[in-house]
């Protein structure tokens, strides 16, 4: 029994769809997120950048005690994920290859859609995770540059929005894609605006579930599970505006959010793993 | 090809959850979509009453010209089912049937939950419909009666939401079942809050999309489509609060509104089907 939290973070709050996957699946464990509002959005930095941010993030991280970290974030992942693993003591689980495979396993004609940052995009991190369950799959990907910054913005759902997944779209209808991945934990935010661009005959594909399976299977292999008979809890920690981050929390995941509190950018570059 | 628009009601935003579905499976088409705002929550009114109600919507919607009426309100469909479709002369179809038929085929030990409002439990509709797939299952209802208030309230996910789920879980959980109706379509806007609460082992069921694609086979066999090749428009009507439903189908289904015209009560009331 182990009574630590877990540790989930991402460039804003694309990452509480996967915590919210995480609070369902594990409802006994606490979790610490921490949101670098701040630095955001991380979808146009060089993936060096990326990759100092994400060490930085998870070394306060396991300073503040957690036992294990989620990058839920797909460019923290694409930019730096094995150097977390090599870097950090706890175990460190990432987004894109769960739902690489998901994506493998989806496609029936074998053409899969990627809406990703620019910095995803530009690691080929999915072509090569997807290409590793199934050669023979073409990937076909669009960088979403607008998305994270409207997603994050006053008007999420107005007509910006819709128009800007309009645009990525196209490309992706135009080459017969029938499964297009959500490569960015944001994008699940506004899933009713991307199915109803992409209507019935596309299959949208995210993996905060099947990372919150892989969070569960890891503790219990390593025998750093929490007593499941109790009532886990969260805390909230970001670099940016804690009553902004609490009203994003609220509306998108229903999530009574309580305290935010907030870091400075200096105390994680101190925190550098 | 039928030009006409599709008529959907509810007594509130409960049945834009069947709306949206209906916009992914049927971009081509117009919907005409009614909230009875002014006489929400229509649970703990008597069947008749409710039966009154949606005659008058259903025959309101018709003089309006539309081709086919979804009864996106379960406490409605309850109530009226038979006397809508037996009164217009248009197709009617409601939400009862679809759900009930998911959760026969989702229930692994064969005891299934319901939640739903003090009307629709009380018509035992449910119970019914489910017998007819599965006369082996065992259907446990708890009416809710405060939940439909608090989702069309000021602070839809906030703690005395949770509260009120968790109240309402109880029994559920400690009846053993392990999938759950949603039954009605307010519900499934605060599907995040029932998922923490119910966990991973209780699939929970609900009736969307199924409805949309009965929708679809119905306009495709009765030859009333319209052209597959335009772009559908939507347009809604309230009897209450345009701006409140305008700011309530932002927050739930990421759906710019755009204009909100309201109806006079007096004007159902005299369009009784």
């Amino acid at each position: 029994m182990d009574a630590r939290p877990i540790g989930v973070f991402d460039s804003g709050a694309g990452g509480l769809t996967v915590l919210h996957e995480c609070l369902v699946t594990l409802p006994h464990e606490d979790f610490t997120y921490l949101g670098d509002g701040a630095r955001l959005p991380y979808g146009p930095r060089p993936l060096a950048e990326i990759r100092r941010f994400a060490l930085e993030i998870a070394g306060y991280l396991e300073r503040q005690g957690v036992k294990l970290v989620v990058a839920a974030c797909n460019s923290a992942t694409a930019a730096a994920l094995p150097d977390l693993q090599r870097t950090l003591s706890v175990p460190v689980l990432g987004v894109i290859q769960p739902e690489a495979r998901a994506a493998a396993r989806a496609t029936r004609n074998r053409r899969v859609g990627l809406m990703a940052t620019e910095a995803t995009v530009a690691s080929g991190r999915y072509e090569a995770m997807i290409g590793a369950a199934d050669a023979g799959v073409e990937v076909v990907p669009v960088a979403c540059p607008g998305l994270v910054p409207l997603i994050e913005g006053d008007d999420p759902f107005g007509e910006a929005t819709v128009a800007a997944v309009r645009e990525v779209a196209a490309p992706l209808k135009a080459a017969g894609v029938d499964t297009v991945v959500l490569g960015c934990t944001h994008y699940p935010l506004i899933r009713p605006i991307l199915q109803r661009v992409f209507g019935r005959d596309v299959t949208l594909v995210f993996s905060a579930d099947e990372t919150a399976r892989e969070v569960a299977e890891t503790l219990a292999r390593k025998g750093i599970e929490n007593d499941p008979g109790r009532e886990g809890s969260y805390r909230f920690l970001t670099t940016g505006d804690p009553d902004a981050f609490r009203s994003m929390g609220s509306r998108f995941l229903q999530l009574p959010i309580g305290t935010v509190e907030q870091v400075a950018v200096a105390d994680l570059e101190r925190a550098a793993a």
